[in-house]
């Protein structure tokens, strides 16, 4: 397929939707981003790149962060991960976040924040230097060695990360996480501050898609059948309150962020990143949605 | 492949399994099915049909019947059918069944009770027999005319369905069922009350799996496009509680019923159903979910 | 002190309020009562009695004959009916009202709608003409013959009250009602039915207030200790959310119901009844509210 | 009444329960009290006084003080103060604490734990220096200069204060406080730690039971109307998910704290303070509970 024609299309068919949503502002360093900004790549597993746009500029990877921390701990901890943390869809949240997402201090699965920050009690507790490790590993799969932290980012959320710090709290009553509160609440803005652009991100998730190739990267490893099963927690917990909504539009398993950037993979086919960061209700990019959704059903290649 | 070798395979390394679970026994007909049973059937596009054991028995399809009834609800409605009902998974049950099963009267997705009740107030509403077309469309798309509902099991879970008859009234309370209640109740328990054997099931979803064939079954009519969107769907909420881990450890498609049944879909490749009564705490058959993660554990074959 | 006075006093205070708020008119026998009506009747145990206005205009007492039938529960199981319902305030309802009334089938409290659905079921199984004992207990304490049911407000109800089947429903299935659910559910909408004046409620509470006065009514046999609890139970559980708001701003034990009527007792001083139909938001009368306010605070007498 | 005889009837009475229940040992300072001590202190409005056992022994007041800061909220904001809190029970807890306790930011009642949080927030805000004018006024209304913070009780619950902090930031994340957590939380503590006998508690709610006498202590002012208001929520909200229960046994407004104290009042008549560590599961003194109990049996005094 000629993916550089229809990403190309794609760009075209979703301008409409490009003053739609809205960007996040909780924290300065998210607002001040120009949200009129759109980037798309896709790389196959036979070595083909398709970008549009703003393809080449980072941003704020916030939750996609959560897929590098997970890949890092299940090559840890293996299955024993999941006494720790659930695998199971969170459910449309209908009361506040904080007591849906511990019960009796197990998160419900990796991606929502609750789990994120369990993940990062366990690489702290489980790694020498576990920021160091982390950003190696991004860096490592993405094949990129400039790709860093944005600290003024992490400690902006940290500074304002109440809901975070009393789920963190929670966790920490229950016993679930074993570091103190600042450590782990730290490394996890650390990892959500991360900066990358939709070729890097397509890039590392390349890795994911083509789940034949070994998984080796700075030493984090996994077995072709924990890399599908990671593909399939993003499937059914990717996209917070969205995930059904996201798995029925564009069926593929991925994983979005606040920063607007969303990355979707099609098992041994290609990997896809798109950025804007306009946000709907649910807190995903609107042009992203669009523009996977539009992917899936132009080129009839979707997982179901 | 070799898939009669394979699921005999299969069959022996579960063997040790068969003791395990405790078949459902809230009403006297599904208590008396002997328990030890077990059958297999695998379908694929090309024509390959593989069985073992009991694999001709019919058994209650149950919450099997959801997958029909959506089919049907997709076909009458288009996509105006989720202003009725949502498609995000209902998350791990925390509390008790009731209440999460309906916020503001829309039921979290079509195959809790609550949307399949939904389901079947709007089947009600717009055909002139519902509970004649809906046998004719289950016959028509497993190709086998005597198919047909066990009143006797339907009579007896109605008169034992008060978690059913709960969510009911509270829908009712919401004005989102149009017909009387009893009229409501008594389809859905018909359509549950369905008996198919693994071969007859794995045929019907067939349809489901070869998505690029025509879906026309009586009447019935859904695009390639549809048809994807249900296996999604199957995907996201097919198993209850156990979404998240049957998405995890088996990678395809599906949808369990209380009677020991399972479906599940590999798109373009095959269909499979497995049955055995003995169930896990979630209500799964424990053989069943055993016997599809071997499955593509040893075919390699998940859509992940 | 000059009753008569004091509540021509309030009467003339309240009246700027005589079009706030809204009747009950989910049924049609409730919303064709001519909502700008307000009486008032205070009676003490020294038997003094002042009324004014419509007095002894006999309206719905709705929820106000929860506390009869904890009377007649309270004599036939003593203490042993705290194993079917708690006596703990029910909260301010921040979900909705299924799942909060009952817990593992134990209702929070006898005077939310799944405690009185028990309390019926208590009755149905102890009585042998539970409908024909408990108008022969609320004619007694009374002491008025005409009292009685008004079954077309009863049907209406039934045919309406898709709430309280549900619940009814979900206390079957925890095995927390023992008779049929139409039965019980019959018996219930029928004691809601029992209309009666400000003047007729008055005096049947009184018994409640003069707790130094054998009670002893049809039968309906309670020690001065229970009747004392009772009040506390009223204290607490009496007004749905409002109960604390009540309990702060006029500081006697009370129940009221939807049809406009509040009941508040002073032990050993008095009992007292106001009408009105126009409701808060939280179901209790508006004016009837203000008035005890006015009372209390004029008089300066509270329990506290 | 000869109080003397009977305090001293009833500690005979409950000698019984003098090894049931479990001190509270969350942190190692109440951990090594000594739990099996009793005191109980009554003291009328006429000036009598009765003591019994280790009634002048201090002990950590615990959740007793937010009685105290509700007084001082009251006189500085009057009724302004529920915009900030509610006064409704809070119900049985169903879930786990932290949700429950704030909906949109606003807890339920000044006596759970995030109503007391927000107090003192308030306290910090409006006060010079509120941890010095809430010991002044402790020590005024109890008429002893020599009452105290224990500072090591109140640093060691910080430090192990995860649910507390939890409820605190989510507080925060609702603009609920104004301050900074870490301020919060450490006057909160404080005002925990202070320790007090049940010879002086009794003293200082005297002024809660008399409020036919002026409420002027250290600046801090109550109308009549206030105190009896203050008296009604003690009685709606004083004992956790046991404030049904207690009303329904004891049928006095009162307060209990997790070191094992409770004080009651009954309005115009006698506050009554008793003391042992042991707690029943609901988190209130089993002695205390008992010996509340038996005294308004014995006495038939209760406010119903």
């Amino acid at each position: 397929m000629d993916y550089q024609q229809i990403i190309s299309d794609i760009y075209r068919q979703i301008l409409p939707y490009a003053k739609e949503g809205k960007q996040a502002d909780y924290i300065p360093e998210l607002a001040k981003v120009n949200p009129d900004q759109f980037g798309m790549c896709i790389q196959t597993i036979e070595g083909d790149v398709a970008a549009i746009e703003s393809a080449d500029t980072r941003f704020s990877i916030q939750s996609i962060s959560k897929v590098f921390a997970l890949a890092m701990c299940l090559s840890i901890k293996g299955d024993s991960l999941w006494k720790r943390v659930g695998k199971e869809p969170s459910g449309t949240a209908f009361n506040s976040l904080v007591q849906l997402e511990v019960e009796h201090g197990i998160p419900r699965n990796p991606f929502i924040n609750a789990g994120a920050i369990v993940m990062a009690d366990i690489l702290l507790s489980e790694l020498d230097n576990a920021e160091e490790e982390f950003l190696g590993f991004v860096r490592a799969v993405a094949g990129n060695d400039t790709i860093d932290y944005n600290p003024a980012v992490a400690i902006s959320e940290r500074e304002n990360g109440y809901l975070n710090a009393s789920i963190a709290n929670l966790l920490k009553y229950h016993h679930s996480i074993e570091n103190d509160i600042e450590s782990v609440l730290h490394f996890y803005f650390m990892m959500c501050s991360v900066e990358m652009s939709c070729r890097e991100l397509s890039g590392a998730f390349l890795a994911f898609a083509n789940h034949h190739r070994e998984f080796d990267y700075a030493g984090v490893k996994l077995t072709s059948s924990q890399v599908k099963r990671m593909n399939a927690i993003m499937q059914t917990c990717g996209f917070y309150d969205e995930a059904g909504e996201f798995s029925y539009l564009v069926g593929l398993p991925g994983k979005s962020g606040v920063g607007g950037g969303i990355v979707a993979i099609y098992p041994l086919q290609y990997s896809v990143a798109v950025w804007s960061p306009r946000l709907n209700s649910k807190g995903n990019s609107v042009m992203g949605i669009k523009a996977l959704e539009l992917l899936t059903s132009e080129t009839k290649e979707s997982i179901f």
